[in-house]
């Protein structure tokens, strides 16, 4: 089954105090959330544009998968995330069609959303997430 | 005024024919439209999610855009495209604000559109574009 949408963009910055301005004074949207996800060693400010969020990721450990892509890449935009319904059944799929998964089974993601990496490998260079809002249904 | 939607995402890849299965039989997206875009030396693949497209891009010269961003980070997410109203407005604005822009003045892009791009130095690391379908008015 097709995606629905972009459910959201993922962007690492060095600073949400930072950047948080440009989306707002500049691009004129509004940030509506700023959340940490601890398990993802990142804090995450919120803004809506359409269907889609813009998500800017800023590392709270240098260690972790954001410190480390501006580490090596700099600021900029680390993924993509496409909304779709049967999270599970379309992972089996991708697996099937030889795709390499980060998650073969989905996790808790920011906003409560069921979300899995599709390795970038098996996405010429893009670090492609799927989600599925279960609260939907 | 804020951008209605996510127009598109900018996907710099080494090959569409190689690229676009991904998109069709893992993603489930349906390409409708491939094109030559020569001033920017790329041809471009289209894809349909929601509100937003992916557009898949290929180099057709080394020496151009897409060429060369694809020899410094490999293939990747290339640019983020929000679609505005009054596009010469927002570019003016943005000027006001201190904002570095690669079009003073709105030109020509894929489908019709009139794009600008705003530099990366003052996005955060985001190449970001802004588009106006004036065909729609």
């Amino acid at each position: 089954m097709e995606p629905t949408h972009i459910e959201h963009i993922g962007i690492a910055v060095n600073s949400l105090e930072q950047a948080i301005p440009f989306y707002e004074k500049v691009m004129g949207l509004k940030c509506y959330n700023v959340e940490e996800v601890a398990d993802q060693k990142v804090r995450t400010a919120f803004f809506r544009v359409g269907q889609t969020k813009i998500e800017l990721l800023e590392s709270t450990d240098p260690e972790g998968p954001i410190g480390k892509f501006i580490e090596k890449k700099g600021e900029g935009i680390h993924h993509i995330a496409f909304a779709v319904k049967g999270i599970e059944n379309k992972l089996r799929e991708a697996e099937s069609k030889g795709v390499r998964l980060i998650d073969t089974t989905p996790r808790k993601g920011a906003e409560g959303l069921d979300i899995a990496f599709i390795h970038p490998r098996s996405a010429f260079g893009v670090l492609t997430e799927l989600c599925e809002d279960k609260s939907d249904e």
